[in-house]
């Protein structure tokens, strides 16, 4: 969504002085853009109260806006922390495995949050049935939170990739290269994530076996059904090491599946940005792309008018949106001779 | 992503002159539109690979591509047809409460795909318990591509919903108008989607009651751990009637949940929006904003160049796309005049 990565130009070393002239230019614009980036990051802004999300760092887990990531951290924490005291506090209508009672409210609130549920311990008045409900509805907004910022974060991707294969198409001009090496960061995400959900499982297979006495077929088919949140039920976590262990591995579990899967998304989205590269930038243009791209029909098609051509068939930007941007425009060109100019700034004080 | 709907001008009855003016402007583009639409739609594409999505409609489920609902149709039955025949193959190495045999197996798969997972038939071999990872990992493409459509979805959403921010905003030029009820499709949806779910409760608590017995509370307790996926174990469906019940409530309520949760993210979706317009389209622009949206640098502001600036203002394309069709531009500018024409377009023949 926000101009994220100060990409170092691809053509840097090119012996080419076809792209050599490119660079000069990006590193030009680079300069400038300092103050077209979204307006949350300009000093200056006159409007304070912006909220556009800010653009993100590239590591694993920094993927995640750090104010999201703080929102959530203190619904985990006050989640974790309010359903300890009362399932501690209700423990005696509680029936299963009992170990410790802080621990088993602990255990409790994160099999219940995570939606595992095994089944070990489970509530046993109606006050407890109820309240187990309302915990796992009431993690329901934190789910709906996680998806947007991982729709947003697809999004964000979406550009970079698109960039990406825009460059690899325009550097070779071939359709095969499309394939490069390059923009194999989706796949190499998809990998990380994939070996830690494997650790993962093998850390908690060892344990179990380990710990918990279970044959490996057991415990694979637990951790396994733990990471899922499937959780069946029957025997699980029964000793106190154990359960002080499933705490943290429920939740560092399902948070690699939940990696895994964004990936898996972030894969396909790198696939749709390459085809669609492939589509939009092999069309040649024709007499009538000239017209339909000549946005202030002055018979001319300049650099911007071309710009916005493409990134409309990208399916970039919508027609709407042009068309409600272009009014905005013919509103501030208070003498209508199609450009803005200081004095239709001056001419337009306070009306929008 | 794409040119969704062909929404009628929010102006048509209007009696301003001014606004009147702009929709027999949009009408005109609207008819110019059909070539500019992202190139899959276009009947003459010279490249007929392109997968770009199509454009959605606006029902309920009508809101995932058709083509994405056919695949995860495929694999929705293909999943269940596999799952069954395996599960009834192996019903001799499950344990818990059998009632009919192909029934159990039907109903153990979708407990399982779920991640709902109850343990009231559990696997009790190696055999089945290594086939019960395998199915539950095989779901998770599944999911990855479902949460890569939800984001298809919401990016799809954050363009209408910014447009129509946009709209309001210029209609009535004054801040408080941004909460105006026309946008509240996305509190609608999820006001329907929270209604469907309530139903889906009421209609399987009472069920639980009738048919199974259960107290009230009991019944209440094991909805909410069916739609939620938590299945806590325990007594639940066991009763031939009640295991058919389950297999159609246990999908429809997760993917009525699933439903919810995707409207909250594209509420947030909707205020992401609004604030985006709220900040880009109330901050006045000065000689440094004109400077900057010069993009060809030829010391004037056209229409393009002013879309573009607000464009990459809001976020919605980065300077790096921009950069990289600039680049395009200037290849095809053969005759370097700073505007496509003809005669570029002849000259440039074979390159692109």
């Amino acid at each position: 969504m926000t101009n994220t990565e100060a990409t170092e130009p691809l053509l840097s070393g090119s012996e080419d002085p076809e792209a050599q002239r490119f660079t000069r230019q990006s590193r030009k614009r680079r300069l400038r853009r300092a103050r077209s980036a979204p307006c949350n990051i300009i000093a200056d802004s006159p409007d304070k109260n912006c909220n556009i999300p800010e653009p993100r760092s590239e590591s694993i887990f920094g993927n995640i806006h750090s104010s999201f990531r703080k929102v959530a951290m203190y619904y985990l924490i006050l989640y974790l922390g309010i359903g300890s005291v009362v399932f501690y506090l209700v423990r005696d209508q509680m029936k299963g495995l009992k170990i410790n009672g802080v621990l088993d409210a602990i255990y409790f609130t994160v099999v219940t949050m995570t939606t595992v549920g095994y089944g070990d311990i489970v509530p046993d008045s109606s006050l407890t049935k109820l309240l187990a409900c309302a915990f796992v509805f009431s993690v329901m907004p934190l789910v709906g939170l996680i998806l947007g910022k991982a729709a947003d974060y697809l999004v964000e991707k979406q550009q970079v990739y698109l960039v990406k294969a825009m460059k690899i198409h325009q550097n070779v001009s071939q359709r095969e290269i499309l394939k490069k090496v390059e923009v194999n960061k989706a796949r190499y995400k998809f990998l990380l994530a994939f070996f830690l959900l494997l650790i993962m499982i093998i850390v908690g297979t060892v344990f179990l076996v380990m710990v918990e006495k279970l044959t490996v077929i057991d415990a694979l088919y637990r951790v396994c059904s733990t990471v899922t949140t499937l959780g069946y039920g029957g025997k699980s976590f029964s000793t106190e090491a154990g359960r002080v262990f499933a705490v943290v591995f429920i939740l560092a579990g399902t948070i690699s599946l939940a990696l895994m899967i964004l990936y898996i998304a972030e894969l396909n989205t790198e696939c749709q940005q390459k085809a669609i590269v492939k589509c939009v930038l092999l069309k040649k243009m024709t007499i009538l792309d000239l017209e339909e791209a000549d946005l202030d029909g002055d018979g001319t098609v300049r650099a911007a008018e071309f710009i916005i051509y493409k990134l409309k068939e990208m399916g970039k930007i919508s027609q709407e949106a042009v068309s409600v941007l272009m009014h905005e425009f013919e509103e501030l060109d208070v003498d209508q001779d199609g450009t803005l100019s200081v004095s239709d700034l001056t001419d337009h004080v306070g009306n929008i």
